[in-house]
């Protein structure tokens, strides 16, 4: 009796082991992958199956096949993936679209787990046979894909770099703590190097097209549990399966914030998705209606994209405790003062009143500035002011957030006014939010090196505005 | 009787002729001044009345006044404006707001006409007295001035650099065919130098702060006859005198294009204001109704005022005849084109529908491009395909104007792209807007030499089509 007790006791500990120990979602394994075969490599420097290729070498253990190559970049060509000996974790297939179903049995055949295809020509241009045709043989060798007609994968942890562009068109953003979901592949090759230029740290990139296996709610799923994701980005023209949609997306949402972008709002842009992605987009209203349901943030502005989903990496990532929504702004320009004035009560949030305290401490010190809100340091401004007077409001219990305007055009200003933001915006005890305009000199110069030190950047109030209150809608209860 | 007869005729046609030569304008002696007093001129390199002497010398004739010196970047100085032997044409005035009514009765003496005073210090910071008191010396003398608490005044036509700001910090923008009136000084200089980075023209830069005596009215009038503004932008808090504005606005607005940006269009914004340029802001809507009512152009982000003044130049320039508000987007992403649509839509256009004729001759030789709206020419598109499309849509009746999406990420666009928008820009035929992405290589490359080649340029679809819904409400009846 003792003897069964305790092997009943065993079983039960290994069950828990088991339990603790969650499986990793399959779609890691396309993120994970170190032996990739490309099929459609390409000797020819302007081709897809060419830029993949070199892309991938770097970091990866990469398999060209073309049965027309014995060698591509001093790598041995194979004539089908087939006839690879080692194992493969993931195929990326680059071939015209009427070859796809064969090279895919293929892959089947070599017990190819996971498949990207890039190749376009299926549902988006018509083909739907073609697309039927190659759902069956997916189906029957039970592959994993994404894609077709997409751009592929980009992962910064893992250095998968598997996007068919050119690093030369698209720079590559650095490690970060947002990941991007993009249903256009130009989109989402276009706000990735956007991304990059604006110094916003990427995790993982996902560009899946007509989503013929894996699709939105999969990525979400996914990412929902994957560590170096703190934010999700998503552009989407159409969701196909409304249901599932919005319980992953509730889901999701209550885990991670999911900032998305909807293309085709009107009846003619969503006619224009139709050829895109090879579906209609369907009522804006009624997606706007599900994003709200279920806690996504919907933004209105392409622009606002990346820029809403960095504002929020960045309050989470700094632990501040925002209790409300009231603003104060620091300008240094009455004009752009008053702009943010206006955007503040646009977006819904509220116009801060410094404290008695802060008033007095700054008074005495200023004694030239009017402490109030918004708080005009004047054209006459030094870095010193900006940093005595953040630094009170840093401490001020009225405030919640600070909406700084740098205007660099004016003459006092030096390039150390970079350290005293970065600095003040290290301290982690109220978020600031800088608007800094486009100038001659500074926007190469003072923009770059204030994302550098991770301060956030807009280049006019309307923009920085409109993402706070996005944010604050989001994170104040 | 005769001779009586003749002397008739003869003053007849002396009065003809008087009333043929328009007189010109007296605020355009600010920009023709050749003599030009600084008063509170500066040894010191980072004091106001340094720069404005330096900006000021390149080309003009100056005389420093400053009661401490002797000499200032080997310029003789003078203790008072009394002193110049030579007669001045325009006196700048950029000392301590308590010395300015003395400083300005000297100009009265001397019998300067046109004074601009820089300096603040006056009813922005609840010196009403002082105001006062500097009104009554400014009426007593019958002197012109611009400001108090205002950056100054920039020609580039005459070469007239009256701005306290160095070149260092603001770059001045080349010749062209937008001036730009201010209420507000650092946006001013903000928004002048963001110009000359987008490579905007620039005809006149009027920054007036206070308007103790001129003001946007005498701005706008002014601006009407001159030869060198195509369009008038303006950036306005609040207008004194309602009525007169009205009027002005009407007159002025069927002559010339006015682009206008309001602040303080909230309640909070609008209070604001009071302490920035000496007056409340009044209410939004009011306002919103004067500009429709006068035919001005109010746009509602400040991004827009310079690019919608520019897009009006450029018609204007161009000589186009534009019938309607058909649009045709061309892309080579798909998801670009779905949002330009959505925008096209949003802001009052429509979507061009391309002739059967267009639709031939591009099927016939672009069988892989669908041939309607959007024209998505693909992620693999060359320069070519942009010049075949274009081309043959610069004929088609069906089309008003033409949306460029240029996604530079892409493979095997090559910079030469540039050449074939600019080509195709300089035929004239159909204005073209082009949207071009920022990014790692183009942002820096892509859009200045476009920019360089007088091609219209924007980063997002979202602003384009606000800027060509706004300029084609006003330009198509």
């Amino acid at each position: 009796m003792a003897k069964i007790k305790s092997k009943t006791k065993k079983i039960e500990k290994e069950e828990i082991k088991i339990k603790v120990k969650t499986p990793k979602n399959p779609i890691d394994g396309f993120f994970t992958a170190q032996n990739i075969a490309v099929i459609g490599a390409a000797r020819e420097p302007n081709k897809i199956g060419h830029i993949i290729l070199r892309n991938l070498m770097a970091n990866k253990t990469v398999y060209p096949v073309n049965p027309n190559a014995d060698e591509i970049m001093r790598l041995k060509c194979y004539k089908s993936v087939v006839e690879i000996e080692d194992k493969i974790d993931l195929a990326i297939i680059a071939v015209k679209s009427d070859l796809v179903p064969q090279v895919v049995s293929d892959c089947g055949k070599k017990r190819i787990a996971r498949v990207v295809i890039v190749s376009s020509g299926f549902e988006e241009m018509g083909k739907n046979d073609l697309q039927r045709k190659l759902k069956e043989i997916l189906d029957k060798y039970k592959i994993t894909v994404i894609g077709p007609n997409c751009l592929g994968i980009y992962d910064s942890y893992n250095e998968l770099d598997g996007i068919f562009l050119p690093k030369q068109k698209v720079k590559r953003p650095e490690q970060g703590g947002i990941s991007f979901i993009s249903q256009s592949g130009a989109l989402g090759a276009t706000l990735l190097d956007s991304a990059a230029e604006r110094k916003y740290g990427i995790s993982k990139f996902i560009s899946y097209g007509n989503a013929i296996n894996l699709n939105e709610c999969d990525f979400l799923e996914y990412l929902a549990e994957d560590e170096k994701t703190k934010v999700i980005c998503m552009y989407i023209e159409q969701v196909r399966d409304g249901k599932r949609f919005i319980e992953t997306a509730k889901k999701v949402a209550k885990i991670k914030p999911i900032v998305v972008f909807k293309g085709g709002v009107t009846e003619q842009g969503s006619e224009a998705t139709l050829s895109h992605t090879g579906s209609l987009a369907g009522d804006a209203q009624v997606y706007q209606g599900i994003f709200e349901q279920t806690g996504m943030i919907q933004v209105e502005m392409l622009e606002d994209l990346f820029s809403t989903a960095k504002l929020f990496e960045k309050i989470l990532d700094g632990g501040y405790r925002i209790n409300g929504k009231k603003i104060q702004v620091v300008t240094n320009g009455g004009g752009y003062g008053i702009i943010s004035t206006d955007n503040v009560i646009k977006n819904e949030m509220e116009m801060a009143d410094p404290s008695s305290v802060t008033k007095k401490t700054l008074g005495k010190n200023l004694p030239m500035i009017n402490i109030k809100n918004p708080i005009d340091l004047l054209g006459d401004t030094t870095n010193e002011r900006y940093k005595l007077v953040l630094s009170s409001l840093l401490n001020d219990n009225n405030v919640d957030m600070i909406l700084v305007v740098l205007l660099y055009q004016t003459p006092f200003l030096t390039e150390d006014i970079v350290e005293v933001l970065g600095e003040i915006d290290d301290l982690k005890k109220k978020p600031i939010v800088v608007v800094t305009s486009r100038s001659s000199y500074g926007y190469t110069n003072i923009t770059e090196k204030l994302a550098d030190k991770g301060v956030v950047c807009f280049e006019f109030p309307e923009s920085a505005c409109r993402v706070m209150g996005k944010v604050l809608k989001k994170v104040v209860k």
